[in-house]
């Protein structure tokens, strides 16, 4: 799925970006770049920035003009930061993420990034079928090249896991210790946090830090906070086990 | 509501990432930047890296400890692509970002960053709530930092933006003490939170239950614990009361 995904740089003129790009790419799992007349390539800038990810660059396809990179493409889409004056279908990252990953279980896509300065043309743009614009803040909008490939190229990814309902394998919603196979320990059960605030409820006796003809809510508030903290067994015991060691050194 | 997030790197090697961070951040909205304990700070290739956030550069706060960049905050995130022996709360980047933002409108955040080479220690990672991991490619998992900042600030900005659009028929979230309309008490900052885990310590030892010669995870363990529990004021202050209680039998 994600091979079918290409990122297409035009007219790099830092080779440092184009290396930077490449790691981008390949931490979210994408491999295929092609340049489009890269004002320096190959370049130990780019092989330098590129850190563990030189492997896309030794596959990357140079090209001299835009039509070979996406000729065998059958969804193109390019990112702009400005507003041009024939308004074009226009998505967000995550709305053109969606909709690429469904794509390209069928068929080739191409994501381009213009010039560092200029971006890419209008001519350019007219061969997009979507643009797509990073809601970036209004005052400063310019994203680094290969900060705009890491963003475009990571909601793919998500995109991609989401599709493939790996994303709650990989990253459940919230994962505490009330996801089991992610936890070390596991969770303590009604019975045994009773138990535990029995414990907890003599030794502050015993300590005449609670006074039983005036407990206040000291125990509602105590609860209050072990139960929003779910502990797991392992803590339970060692709670526990500082509980005895104060009744040891009480008495 | 993004004024009351800060972004913190940690010992940064590279002067140019921190400088590819703060454009990153400002290309989002962000202003904050935190740095401890930087390399070189300030430098030319930070100036030239941040292009036109060289603002943030000059705002930023350089400190010596993390404990520092974090006093007053009361949500700390740690991203981080290692999976550590003791399971933390692990929220994926638009998860954590969610969250981010409805806090942020209560109280101080930090998004903590780690050293190119090996990300955060342990011990920072102790410091913080929830870790962060960004599901990357599993053969390749190892972003930029400046990229990583450009994957969280871009989460945190579109839950900003979605949080902004959606504030009429926002449905309730989990009511618990991150939202303070609701809550009785103020969340501890990160602060008052190391103060008492420096009382609970002394305490332990005092009754004999932590040696100091061979300490294991237990404060670690506990660490976790009331972090997830994420106190208020007055639930610290019934802890460091209780632990005055035990001092003053022990003695």
């Amino acid at each position: 799925m994600f091979s079918n995904i290409r990122i297409v740089l035009i007219n790099t003129s830092h080779p440092g970006n184009i290396g930077s790009a490449a790691r981008a790419m390949k931490t979210m799992g994408f491999t295929s770049l092609y340049l489009v007349e890269p004002k320096l390539f190959p370049h130990d800038k780019a092989t330098e920035m590129a850190s563990y990810a030189v492997d896309i660059l030794q596959q990357a396809v140079v090209v001299s003009t835009l039509d070979e990179a996406i000729a065998d493409c059958s969804f193109v889409m390019g990112t702009s930061a400005r507003f041009r004056t024939v308004p074009w279908p226009l998505m967000s990252p995550r709305e053109v993420a969606a909709q690429a990953i469904r794509e390209a279980q069928a068929h080739k896509i191409a994501v381009l990034f213009g010039r560092e300065q200029t971006g890419l043309t209008n001519e350019e743009l007219n061969r997009c079928h979507y643009h797509v614009h990073i809601p970036a803040n209004p005052e400063y909008s310019s994203l680094n090249i290969a900060a705009a490939v890491q963003v475009l190229a990571y909601e793919l990814r998500m995109a991609g896991l989401e599709l493939n309902n790996q994303l709650k394998q990989e990253t459940a919603p919230i994962l505490g210790p009330e996801s089991q196979e992610y936890w070390d320990y596991r969770l303590a059960t009604a019975e045994e946090m009773e138990s535990f605030y029995g414990h907890l409820q003599k030794a502050l006796i015993g300590i005449e830090f609670l006074n039983p003809e005036a407990p206040r809510k000291l125990m509602m508030r105590l609860r209050r906070l072990f139960n929003r903290a779910r502990p797991d067994m392992m803590e339970i015991n060692i709670l526990r086990g500082m509980l005895s060691a104060v009744e040891k050194k009480v008495r």
